[in-house]
């Protein structure tokens, strides 16, 4: 059990979770910067698989940039430079030596990246150019820390994309949507896609579609977020191709990005105070392995429970065997708070009615699977918990949104939806009198007709705003 | 082909293989730190992927520690900073700011790792704790940068662990060296496993194991190390534990690194003028097809090969079915180039006779599989190379060993076995004298009787000593 509740203490809880699941340590001597521990590092790794299983078939090569860039090729696009100078680790000395140019620990990769996608790309036919990389990124993050959610070293995920035009980089955004869109139902995570407000883009970005996912305490988690950059890096970085008509031209980009925070939002949006709760298609161990002994039968229940593992290991399951000498009151209560979402416990009685038992970590409901249905078994169980898992969490993210139309009674913990005429005035004047911040606009259209709610225009897509983590 | 001659200029030779296979960009604008472009980092992964699946399976923990560390934790083991203080990366500021105290990049993580392993472990119970982390590393070289093999930002494997005592530590020198027998024996490089001198072993070890392989042009190439450093980092960062009679005792430990120098290795001891060859157990593609059209045939052979590369495919192996557009000489030229061990063709003759060709990289002998017999065929075919280039590289090593028991007319272009006495004297005035780096004395007792070259004294144990790379 958890020693704080999630529905009363969330930041607590949360902290909770993450010590007593192994996930993270943060004592580590530098604030922000955490050391993933086994189990919570096998997460990021199961996530980190499926991501690249995505991108690959989606025919996005991998690749791996250097970590430093020279402050020269950093400082190229205005816009970019403004909106990370003041977040970047500087690296000034090596060896006894000064440098005669300071370099960035990449905070992202596109002053890395696009260099050299400047000698890569020559013609039409380069294109489209589709890399992408997993790495870890570094910001000097000045607010609060938090595992996974807010720290100073982040595991991230970087797509980077080249295009002949505009068009077919925005082809390009829609197949990031729909990876999205599968990555989300593995995770069993809902979300929200809301073109950024202008103020509110990445730096350079032409515009931004964040990803959000709210979180128990009403607060939304930014998990990720894809870009069209049209030219805007392309020009000063010289990217430029030669058309079939032997016209040079610049490439128009799109990136897409998510980080460890795919592991924060599972924490927050499935724990409960029995601990984590992970969905099987990225959990590390979908099933554990429980058997249950008494006195005479010992022999007998290792040899079957050896049986079922093997059984379920050759079926493609990634099973934990546990026959640690201890009690299976203490196993269950470890697995529990680790989210294992399928416990299978073997003892005589089992065995001598051809069955398994089983239990369930999202419903905490139990039942038997008779053995000689034991695979079909428990595929569909796993099916089942991950799409109640899904649903569950849809359900609840859609009860945390709320329609506004004033300024008075603000649900202080839901996810706003309100008429804004989007203009920068009302946008600015509805943050500063709510202290919400306005997430965007739907990138998908949504049936809405309204007034915004600063100054009354009729308007006929919504807004959304929020307070985020 | 390769613009130059591996025999004749081997140092050309290697770059232009590397820049030729798409192996990695050296254009980046910082010195010795390149760009994995997508096939050489195919390969990298490839290996990262073995070495995981042995250490998962030797039960260590995989984790990922911080990549800065806190100047007065990288200080705290005095032999360690001496040895690394030239040659690290200081961050200074970060955004705005300068900080408080310096950190460094990671040159190797012992200092990251050790303050935490002394929160880690408590007892006799938490130990061995066995863990490994695959991350990149930074070293200011002040020497000539060559891809994979001398480098800035270099992707590593370190595994570390800690044990209640001496043996046991002793016992995982043992595990790491079975270990590595199978990864060399997977990437078909011979080596040789030799105790380093006194002053050649690692800053702070208690002894070090250099693994070393020889390249074409004589001179030696470390691709790995193993260490015992017995508590001399366990005192410094007071990693200790209480054992079965609540006595504190300080652990004993070990560490064991290899880098892209293995990639390095692989390019220098099993490419040829035609390019790489690539072992077919960590070959990103083990298999190429290719079909081979005539006009009237294209939709009978395409059909036939993308048959084929599902029954492969299915049946386990890594295969690129090249459909290009193409002729097929100039695929063959690419793929050749490329290191792929297996090529097989398909065409309308082959299609008639119910057989496939194939043409071996490694040996260029060209044959046909009978179309029933496919899956265990390219098994004997991809089991026998890679058994064919193992065999060859340790005869090519053995070739460059040379005994000698005078310093006059020392083969410049060989490894060197020598009787030497051990003393440090001895040792300093064989070096200078020759040019030579003693490279230890064998791990693994050698048969040996003869002379110190420098002293005269009897000696029943060979030094050996090469020029390195």
């Amino acid at each position: 059990m958890t020693t704080t509740n999630k529905e009363d203490n969330f930041a607590e809880w949360y902290l909770d979770i993450v010590e007593k699941a192994g996930l993270s340590d943060k004592r580590y001597p530098i604030k922000g910067m955490n050391v993933w521990t086994p189990y919570g590092w096998r997460i990021m790794r199961q996530i980190d698989s499926y991501i690249r299983e995505e991108f690959d078939a989606t025919n996005h090569d991998e690749v791996c940039f250097p970590l430093l860039i020279p402050e020269s090729q950093f400082a190229k696009e205005k816009e970019h430079i403004k909106g990370f100078d003041s977040e970047v680790y500087w690296v000034t000395h090596a060896g006894l030596d000064e440098l005669d140019e300071r370099l960035v620990i990449r905070p992202t990769s596109e002053t890395a990246m696009y260099p050299m996608f400047a000698l890569w790309i020559r013609s039409h036919q380069d294109l489209p150019l589709k890399t992408y990389q997993i790495v870890n990124t570094f910001r000097y993050e000045t607010k609060q820390t938090r595992p996974f959610i807010r720290v100073r070293e982040i595991h991230f995920f970087e797509s980077h994309t080249c295009h002949t035009d505009y068009d077919d980089a925005q082809k390009q955004v829609d197949e990031d949507i729909e990876i999205l869109a599968r990555i989300a139902k593995k995770i069993c995570l809902p979300y929200t896609l809301l073109v950024r407000t202008e103020w509110d883009k990445f730096p350079g970005a032409y515009y931004t579609v964040g990803i959000d996912t709210s979180m128990p305490n009403g607060r939304t988690l930014q998990m990720g977020s894809i870009h069209h950059y049209k030219t805007n890096f392309s020009e000063p970085y010289e990217i430029t191709y030669e058309d079939k008509d032997g016209e040079h031209k610049f490439v128009h980009q799109t990136t897409y990005g998510m980080s460890e925070r795919l592991v924060g939002a599972l924490i927050g949006v499935h724990g409960d105070d029995q601990g984590l709760i992970i969905p099987p298609g990225i959990a590390p161990f979908q099933i554990v392995l429980i058997p249950i002994f008494k006195k005479d039968n010992q022999g007998l229940v290792m040899a079957s429970v050896k049986e079922i593992e093997k059984v379920l290991t050759d079926a493609g399951f990634r099973v934990k065997l546990d026959d640690r000498d201890d009690r299976p009151g203490a196993k269950y209560y470890e697995w529990e708070m680790k989210g294992v979402p399928l416990r299978l416990e073997l003892g005589g009685r089992d065995i001598e009615n051809n069955v398994v038992s089983f239990f369930r970590r999202d419903s905490a409901e139990k039942g038997t699977i008779a053995i000689g249905n034991l695979v079909p078994g428990v595929k569909m169980l796993l099916d089942d918990i991950s799409e109640c898992m899904f649903n569950k969490a849809n359900e609840i993210q859609k009860q945390r949104t709320a329609d506004i139309d004033s300024l008075e009674n603000i649900p202080e913990d839901k996810i706003l939806r309100f008429g804004w005429c989007g203009c920068d005035e009302c946008g600015h004047k509805f943050e500063d009198t709510t202290g919400f911040k306005i997430l965007g606009r739907p990138y998908f259209k949504e049936e809405f007709k309204g007034k915004c709610i600063m100054c009354g225009k009729d308007v006929d897509a919504p807004a959304y705003a929020a307070h985020t983590m």
